[in-house]
C-alpha cells in the first residue's frame, strides 16, 4: 500500500513509478530484509505441459497490483470497515526475483529455495509469485528449518489440478507433481487440496495416492454445496498453514491467463471467503501464487485477479493477528 | 432499432451500414432533435487514474449496438412476450458526440453539458456514452434548469467504485470525484450507489462523507443477500431517476474493457432486473454508461454488454411508459 | 484420449503433435471409417449475420482439445469415480473437414451432408465441429436414411438464439434458420431449445411458428428455476437425441469467441449436467458444436470450452452405454 | 475532410464524432447524392479462401479516416506544397454500404452494382470500400452504361495475387477471380496488374490467359528495379483508368489485417507515387480497396494505411483536376 | 547494463527481476543523484488527439529495456566492434516517474519540470520517457537555468508531425504544439524536424510559421535522397543539442504501438546512424523518447525499439564522450 | 502441395482440413518413412532467455502453411516462370513431433536427434520446425553417421544473434550455444552467420572464439553492402550445406512473433535470393527453422513468413535438384 503519500507531496496515481509489488519498497539485499511480508518472484516455466509463459507472472503480477496502491496508507473495505494493511503497521518489501537458469530445473528451483530461506530467516511472511506450479516444490522444501523450529505445516492449495504425479518419463519436478513432493515431506502434516475437477495430467492413481497420504480433495461443485464454514472445519484446526494458490483453480472467465484452465472453476468471492476464514482459524506462514501467464492475459484481469486476491488475503491476515 | 425494413428493400444486416447507436438516425443539428431518445457520446478520458483509453468507448458501444439492430421495427423477447421499443412508437436519435478540447477538463466538461441541455431542452430522454465517469459530472450540471421545472432527481448508481473522493492535489473533476460532485447538487435528493467493493481511489472519509449526504451504499454480495425486490425498496419512491452505469459495477469476466477492473462485480441479469425494476418505479429522466474502453476489449464483450444493457433497459424505460 | 502411452515409448504432452481431434488417428479416406465416433470439422461461415470467422472452428477445437490428450488411456473423474472413454474401449477418429466451396452455400452444405452420411453408414456416432449454424441443416438431412432405418430424432438444442427465421430475402439456409428447416423434416419429431434469450434474427413470429411445430423453448433464467432435472422430464423419453450446441448458448464470459454473443448465458456445469442427464435419458445418435470464431477468441478459452464439453459428453455418451 | 470547423466552434478531434469516411456528410438517400465523391461500403466477404472478416473492412476503414480529419478545411502536404481536398472545393459524402444478403453471393454483387451505378447516375467518382476482392466483380459491371456513354476503362490493379481463376468447382464470382471477369467486359480495354507474386490460387494457366488477354504483369521487385516512371509509361497514354486495390499488395509489415498476405510487398511510398503519377496520367473514374479484414488488424495499421491511401490518392486526383 | 554479474553469482536473465530501465539502480531519492545518466518516466497522456495510452509508455520501455540487460557488463557490437556503456564506466540511475495528476495538465508539466531541473542540478543526462509529445514542453522549460549556465541548446527532432500549432480553441500545451513552444524559448538557437510527413494537426500556417522562426523540416523521403552525412551537415555544427523521439517517425511497421501513426516512417538503421553522427558532431545534453502507447503494441515490437535506440543512443553519447 | 485435387473432387481450399505442413501426408510411423522430404517439429522452448513460446511454433507454422496448399500440383512462380514441388516429383511427409519432456532438456533433445536421424536413415531431407534455437544442437548431433557417410556439412545460418556463449552458469544447451556446440563437431567444417546486429547473449569472447573457429559473422548491413552475389561467394563451394534459419534474422516488422526479435533486420526477399543462391550453389543436406513464438504473432505475419520461406527454400532446393 505504501505510506499516505499525499500531504508528502506526491498524488502517486496508479500509473505512475516503478511497478513493485504494491509499490512497496524494492529490497535487493537479501541480507537486509526487514520486514513483515516478503515478496519474490518465481519466473520459472520450464515444467508446464501446455502453454508456457509463467515466466512473466512476477512481472504482470507486480504492475496489477500497482492498481490498489492509491496513497491512502491503507485499504479501506467498507463492507469489513476495516481498514486492512494500515502503512504504518504492515511493512511489506518487495525483494525482485529468484535467480532462472534456462536449461535447468534443479539449478532454478535450489535459486528458489535459497530466497524462501533468506525470507523466513529475517522472519517475514514469505509470498512467492510463480512461475509455474512447480516452483511450489522449493518453497516447501525451504520450510525445512522453519518446521524444525515452529513445527510443521498444512498446506491449503486452490487449483483444478491436483498435481499429484509421482514419476512419469523421469519427471519428477515438472508442475503436475508438487503436492506429491509435498506429501512427501515429513514437515508437511497434509493437504486440503480444493477446486479439483475435470481431466488433468495426474490419472487415477494419483488420486489415491493422495487420498492414500492424507489429502482432503473436494470440487468445485462440492465447496458449493457444503458452504465456506463447512470447507474449513475440514481443514485441521490448531495448525500452521501454508497457501499455494492456483490461480487456474479459479473460473476461465476471470482467469484466462494461464497455461492449462479448466472451465467450472471458483469466482472471486468464492476463494476469497475461504481464505478469509483460514486466516481467522490460525496462522498463515507462506504463501504462492502461480501459473499466471501475462499472454494470455489481454485484458489484464488475471493478473489483476491474483494481485487483488493477495492483496485482501494480506490485509487479513494481519488484520487477524491485530495489524 | 430503426423500422422493420425488410419490406422496404433492405435486408440490412448488423455487419452493414454507418455505426449509429442501433442504426438510428444521425441527426448532427442539435437545434433539431426531434424524439424520445437522444444518444451523445462524451469522450472524455483525462480523468482516469490508471489505464485510459474510455475516449473510444462511444464508437465502440455504436458499433456493438449495431448486433441489435435486426430489421424487425422492434426486439421481441420471449421471456416477457413484449415487442420493446417499437419502431414506431419510439423515436431514437444519434446526435453525435461533444466537442473535446485535448488538456481542458473544463471546457470538454463544458461542451458536454451543454448538449445534455440541448436534449434536455428538446425533451427527449438523454442517454450519455462516455468517456470516464467524471462525464457524469457535466450531466448531472445539465439538468439544472430541468429540475428547475420539473422537480428533483435521485441518482442511481452502478458501479465498483464510489467516487466520492472530495479534492485532492487540487482535482476535483477527475473519474474518483463524480458522486460527490453529484450529492453537493442543490437539484439531487440523494443517491442510491450499487455494486461498491474493495479497495478504490475513494477512502474511507468518503464512505463516511456519502453516508452523511444520504447515500444508500450497498456491494454486490449485499444485494445478492436482500433480492432484487428488497433492493428496489430502498430507493426512494415517487422520485424522478437519473441512472448512472459503469461498466465496472459488472464483473471483469463480462466487462474487461475498462479501465480500473475490479473482481466480483454484477453479472448480467442482476443489473437488468434492477434496471427494469426501477424503470416500473418510477420515470427514468436521464442515462449515461461510461467507462467502456475498447483496448482491453478484444472480444467485444464488454462494448456489447453496454450496448444491450442499454437497448433493454430503454425497452423498459419506454414500455412502463406505454409504449 | 489415444491409449496409455507412457509405456509406450512417448510421454506425449498435450503441446505435442499434430491437432486431430483429441490427438486420434487421422482417417483421410472416408470408405474405411471404423470407429465408436467419427469427428469431422465443417468449416464453413458465410451464413453468418454479424461476426465471421467460424471457418476456424474445426481448427481451434482441434488445437484445444490436445489439452486433454493426457496419455492415460482415458479420462479420470474423481467427482464421480469413473475413467471416461478408456482408450481400449471407446475408438474416436478424426475424418478431417467437409470440402467447403466459397460462394456456394448450396454446394458446400451438400459436401457436409454428405460426410455425416458417410459416418452414420459406418455405424460411427457423427461428432461435427462447426462452422456456423446453418451446418447442422446439413447435418439433420444427413439423418434421413438413418431415421427411415431407426426411427425419428429429437432435437435437443443449446443456444442463445431460436435460429427460427422461415426465409428473408430469399435466404433460407443462413444460420438463422437452422432449427427451422429441422423442424420441417418428417424425421425431426420436436425441439428442445434451452437458453434462448434477449433479441436475435428471429421476431416475434418464428417463435410463434416454433411454438405451433411442437418447439419447448426454455431461457436461461426459466432452466435456472426449474432445476436440472425438471428439465429433463420436459424432453420426451425413449428418443433418438440430436444434440446441437451453439457455443453462444453459454455466457460470453466463457464463450466470447463467437460471432454474436448474447449476455446472460449458461456456464459450464449447467450445461455439461443438461448433456450428462440427457446422456443417461436415452440415446445421443448426433451431435454438433457450431459458432466457435476464433478470432475472438484471444486467450483460447472458447475453444477449450467447446473441447471440454464435448470431451466429456462423450465420455458420459459412452459410459451410458456401458463402455 | 470536412470544411474548417475552427472557428464554427469545434475543435473536432479525429476521435470525436460519428465515423463516416472522412466525417464527411452521410447521405443515406441514394437518389440525393451531388458531390464530387462518394464512399460506399461492399461488406461482403463469403468469396474468401482463407481468412474472412473483410466485411469489416468498411467500418474499420471509416473509422481509422477520422486520424485524417483535422478541422483544417484542406490536407497540407509540406512535401508538394499543396493543400489537398480543399472543403470549398471537393465535395465528399458517404453513402453508407451496399446491402449484403448472407448466403447469397449473386444477390448482394447485386446491391453492390446498384450502388455503383447510383454514384455514376450522379456524376459523383465511386470510391468502394470492401470486403474481399470480388466485390470488383459488381464495381466493373456498373461501368456498363458509364462506358457506353463515356467510353471503355483501363484497370490498374495494386495486388499480390493475380486473381484471374477462370471457373473451379463452379466457382466464378469468388475472390480469385475478378481480375478474370473484369477482362472478359467489352468496356474493359486492358489491365496493370501490378505487385503480383508468390503462389496463389490462380495457377500457371491463369497467368497464361491473363497475359493472352492482354495483362501486363509486374512483380514488386520487377516495378523497383523499373522505377515509377517507367512503371507508368507501360500504362496506356489517354485512357479512363480504374484502380483496384487489393491492401494485400502492401507488405504484410504494414497490412497485416487481411486475408491471405504475402511477404515481399510495396512499402508506402512505392504504392502512393504510382497511384500519385497515374492522376497525373489520365482521369481515375473510379477506386475500389478491398480486403482490409481488422480481426488481423489489432494495431489499426492496415485500416489506417487503407485510409492514408484513399486520402491521399483522391487528393492527387482532384488536384489534377485543378481543384 | 547493469555489471558484469556471471562473477557475482547470478545469471541474472532478461526475463528475471524488477524492471527498471536497463534493470539500472533504482534511485527514488530526487536529492541523491549520482550519475551519468538519469532515466525518468513523464507518463502523462491528456494532451493526445486520437489514441491515448502513452501513460504506459515508460512501463513498457523499462520492461522491454531488459531484454538488453545480459549481465556482460557492456553491451559488445561487432560491427564496430565496441563494447558500448561499460559497467565500470557509465553509470545510470532510473529515478522513476514524475507526478501526474490527473485533469490538470499545468501542474502535470510542473511535476515533469521539476523532475528534470533535478537531474541537470545532479550533473546528469536526462533522458525522459514519455508520455505523449506534449512532456516535451517542461522538459525544454527545465533547460532554463542549464542554459543560463552552459549556452543555449538546438532541438533535433525525429517525428512524423510537426507539432507547431499555436493555439487552438485555447490549447497550447497539447502534443500538437510542443515544437512551438520550444521555438519560442529563448534558450533554443533552433530546430532540425526531421521524418516530417502526410497531414496532421499542423496545417499550412504552422509549417510557415516553423519555417520563419528558424526550422528546418525534411521529410522521410528527402532524408533518404540526401543521405545520412548531408543531413547531419544541415545540423548547426558546434552546439549543444537536445534529442527528442517521437516513435511515430519510425514507420508503423516496426511503431504501431503509438497514438497517431503515420505510414513512410524511417526504418531503425536511419535513424540510429542519424544519432550515432549527431553524437560524434556535438555534446547531446538532453533526450526524451515520446509516444509509445503499449496498448497497441501487442508484440512489444515497439516497445523494443524504444529501449533499443536509447540503448544504443547512449552508447554512442558515451562512447563520443571517451567512455 | 499434395496433388492436383480439382479433379478428384474436393476444392481443398487453405481454411479446410488438418493441419499437417502444407497438408502433405501424414506418417506416423517413422520407420516407414518413404518421401523426399520429411518434416519434423521439435516444440521445445525450455532454452530461452526472455519470452518463451516456440513450443508451439510447429503448430503455427503448420497451420499458416495451409495458405499456400492450393491444390494446383505445383507451386507456379511467374517471376521464375516455374512451378515449384510439382506433386508428382516431390514427395513431402509430416512426422509430427519429436517428445518433449518438460524440466528435461537433456531428454527432449536426445528425442529430437532421433527423429533426425530416422529422417536421414530413410534418404529424406530433413526439415524441423522449432522450437526454440537450442533444437538445432540435437539436429547438428543426428549427422553424426550421415556425414561419416557422406561427408562433412558447412552451416549457414540466418539469425540476428551469434549464439555462440560456450558456457555460463553450467548451461551449455540453452538457445545461446548452439552455433558454438556445432562449431565443436568435427563433421560441421565451417559456419557462415547472417544477419548477426545489436546486443545479445554473446559478449565479446564469443564473437572472437567464433571468429577463431573459423566463422564468417555479416550483419545486415554489411550483407546490403556486398550484394547477394558476393555474400554467396564467401560460402565454401562445393560443401554440403546445412541452413537453420532463426526467424528474429528477419526483421521485427515481418517477424513479430519471437522470442527475442532486434530491430534492423532482413527483409523476405534478402533471404528468399540468398537461399536460393545457396540452393544452386550446392546441396542442402538438412534445414531447421527456428523460434517462431505465436503467442506473440497475432496477425500470423510471423507463421506465414515461416512456412512461406520454407515452402520456396524447398521448391528451389528440388528444382536445384531437377525436380
Amino acid at each position: 500500500m505504501g505510506t499516505n503519500s499525499y500531504e508528502t507531496g506526491r498524488l502517486n496515481l496508479p500509473f505512475v513509478g516503478i511497478s513493485t509489488f504494491g509499490k512497496n519498497p524494492y529490497q535487493p539485499d537479501w541480507d537486509a530484509i526487514d520486514a513483515d511480508v516478503a515478496v519474490m518472484g518465481a519466473p520459472f516455466d520450464f515444467g508446464t505441459q501446455w502453454r508456457s509463459g509463467a515466466r512473466f507472472g512476477p512481472r504482470s503480477i507486480r504492475e496489477a497490483s500497482t492498481l490498489f496502491s492509491f496513497g491512502h496508507g491503507g485499504a479501506y473495505d467498507h463492507e469489513d470497515d476495516v481498514t486492512y494493511l494500515p502503512a504504518d503497521r504492515v511493512r511489506i518489501v518487495d525483494i525482485g526475483d529468484a535467480d532462472i537458469v534456462h536449461t535447468d530445473t534443479l539449478k532454478s528451483h535450489a535459486n528458489i529455495e535459497y530466497g524462501v530461506r533468506k525470507i523466513l530467516a529475517a522472519g517475514a511472511l514469505p509470498v512467492v509469485l510463480g512461475g509455474d506450479h512447480s516452483i511450489n516444490i522449493p518453497c516447501i522444501a525451504a520450510f525445512e528449518d522453519d518446521c524444525a523450529r515452529n513445527g510443521p505445516i498444512h498446506i491449503v492449495q486452490i487449483d483444478a489440478h491436483l498435481d499429484f504425479v509421482d514419476e512419469r518419463h523421469g519427471v519428477r519436478y515438472g508442475h503436475g507433481s508438487p503436492m506429491r513432493r509435498a506429501a512427501e515431506r515429513p514437515w508437511v502434516t497434509g493437504l486440503s487440496q480444493f477446486g479439483i475437477r475435470n481431466v488433468s495430467s495426474t490419472a487415477r492413481e494419483g488420486y489415491e495416492a493422495a487420498r492414500a497420504m492424507g489429502s482432503d480433495i473436494l470440487s468445485v461443485r462440492q465447496i458449493r454445496k457444503l458452504g465456506v464454514e463447512a470447507v474449513l472445519d475440514r481443514i485441521p484446526a490448531g495448525a500452521r498453514y501454508y497457501v499455494t494458490i492456483d490461480i487456474d483453480g479459479f473460473d476461465p472467465s476471470i482467469a484466462p491467463g494461464t497455461g492449462t484452465p479448466s472451465h467450472g472453476g471458483f469466482v472471486y468471492y468464492e476463494v476469497l471467503e475461504l481464505l478469509a476464514g483460514l486466516a481467522k482459524r490460525g496462522p498463515i506462514v507462506g504463501v504462492d501464487l502461480v501459473e499466471v501467464a501475462p499472454d494470455y492475459d489481454h485484458t489484464g484481469t488475471t493478473a489483476i485477479l491474483a494481485a487483488q486476491v493477495l492483496m485482501n488475503f494480506l490485509g487479513r491476515i494481519f488484520h487477524a493477528r491485530g495489524a
